[in-house]
């Protein structure tokens, strides 16, 4: 059984790209909207900046007051689609629930939407033509390449169905000419379903949904899920039921987590070698 | 065993939208725009032309020289686009090779799109918020719809991952509840991969690929794949092989291939219901 570390694959992520951007004396700007003072997100955006600081890239904290309109956030959004030194927005989720975040989100070019969730970048991801995907998804597709675990005629099964990992991932393995099933909560027969994995995702946030039942000897499992239980962090797998049967495995926390900031940094320098070196 | 009759069903959607139009004394446009002559495309025109004429509805061809420029083609999408009376624009495919089918496509307005191609439609389908989908997609979920056949929970299983029907019918049938599979040219254990659907969907244009031993008792088929021999149509189901079998199954022809047409009428009177009555 091997762990597949994602502590380590970002660093060597983060130190690559940052070798890149000295050789080319890249010159680039992350620009992070925050609507109010959100603790997690808090978190998440200190770790993004840390990332980049990291790195060698500028990122720019745009902090708005609890209270915005939706016209100021939109009117920032366009700004910042026209500053040519941007290369990278995020609006950073959640955001006052009577701003439309869907309508916003699809404001950012797709040329800067490193997180990968507005329209064009589904339907780039639909067709099959972007690398540009949702920095979760990302990060999965990267660690297994890492790996060199081929998907290709695989069976891959999906726990979940979400627009951020879920429904990304799916198109995304099956451009990896993966076969793919998506399980969910309307799923009748999970452990069956699970059992024809040779790589099984989980992205619920349900502790211990997935067990030694739900996975075929020498299968790879990944585990997306996220559940916080008195301050400690737990996976949807239980980690050590599986960790016998498996081939490779993710652990919760140091698998995909860390990969999620290492691929928006990833996706950033893509964008700039897009604009500047291959373009 | 049933047999899912989509040509029955087909005449049941054009009368009661017919009578719809009639009622609401509804006016409305389909355009319809071909370039060049291809003698399959003149067969697929004439009998959404047909069904517009028999519904009530004005379809207008709008057959472009072979040679026509991009931008002239831009010009007349951009045009229906504007034009109020026209409540549907289809690009009919294949168009010249040296076009861009898709870039042109993706400028028909969504609320025009009855094709349910362009990436807007694409993107409502992902985030479950549209009731406009490929017609053929849309044909299929009708016909279940029609035999009360619920796919809430079933296991769903797609062979073929095309943009046209598999993709969109994925993220469908994700919408409807449905446990999902897709499997494809790349899937290594197809026989054991399609024993484990309730529904089972092939979309793939290659004669008999699915017999007896692909398909679970009782299981209900549906047959999208359509191959032309010697003048004679087949679909990818070996029909008399797996008959004796299925608890429902779709004949071809008379199966999903009618409602395509259907589709395209029932969501263009959508469109006029949601622009004039529900809007």
């Amino acid at each position: 059984m091997t762990i597949l570390d994602g502590k380590k694959l970002k660093q060597e992520i983060l130190d690559e790209v940052k070798s890149k951007i000295e050789k080319n004396n890249a010159k680039m700007k992350l620009a992070i909207i925050q609507v109010g003072n959100n603790e997690a997100s808090n978190i998440y955006v200190g770790q993004k900046l840390k990332a980049c600081e990291y790195v060698g890239i500028e990122g720019n904290l745009y902090k708005l007051d609890e209270n915005v309109s939706q016209e100021e956030l939109l009117t920032l959004i366009d700004k910042l689609n026209k500053d040519d030194e941007v290369y990278g927005i995020i609006l950073q989720s959640p955001i006052r629930h009577d701003l439309d975040f869907d309508y916003c989100s699809n404001k950012i070019l797709a040329s800067k939407d490193i997180d990968g969730f507005t329209r064009d970048s589904v339907y780039g991801n639909y067709i099959n033509d972007t690398d540009i995907l949702p920095c979760t998804v990302k990060g999965i597709i990267t660690l297994l390449d890492k790996y060199e675990i081929n998907l290709d005629g695989t069976n891959v099964v999906i726990v979940g169905r979400g627009n951020i990992v879920g429904k990304p991932l799916m198109l995304a393995m099956l451009n990896k000419n993966a076969t793919v099933t998506v399980a969910h909560s309307h799923t009748k027969n999970l452990v069956d379903v699970c059992k024809t994995a040779d790589v099984l995702i989980s992205a619920v946030g349900k502790k211990g949904l997935i067990t030694a039942d739900h996975v075929k000897d020498g299968a790879v499992v990944i585990d997306v899920g996220i559940t916080r239980v008195d301050g400690k962090i737990y996976g949807d797998v239980d980690f050590d039921n599986v960790k016998d049967k498996v081939s490779y495995i993710t652990p919760v926390p140091g698998g995909v987590g860390p990969l999620t900031v290492a691929s928006i940094i990833l996706q950033l320098y893509e964008m700039y070698e897009r604009r500047n070196i291959n373009g």
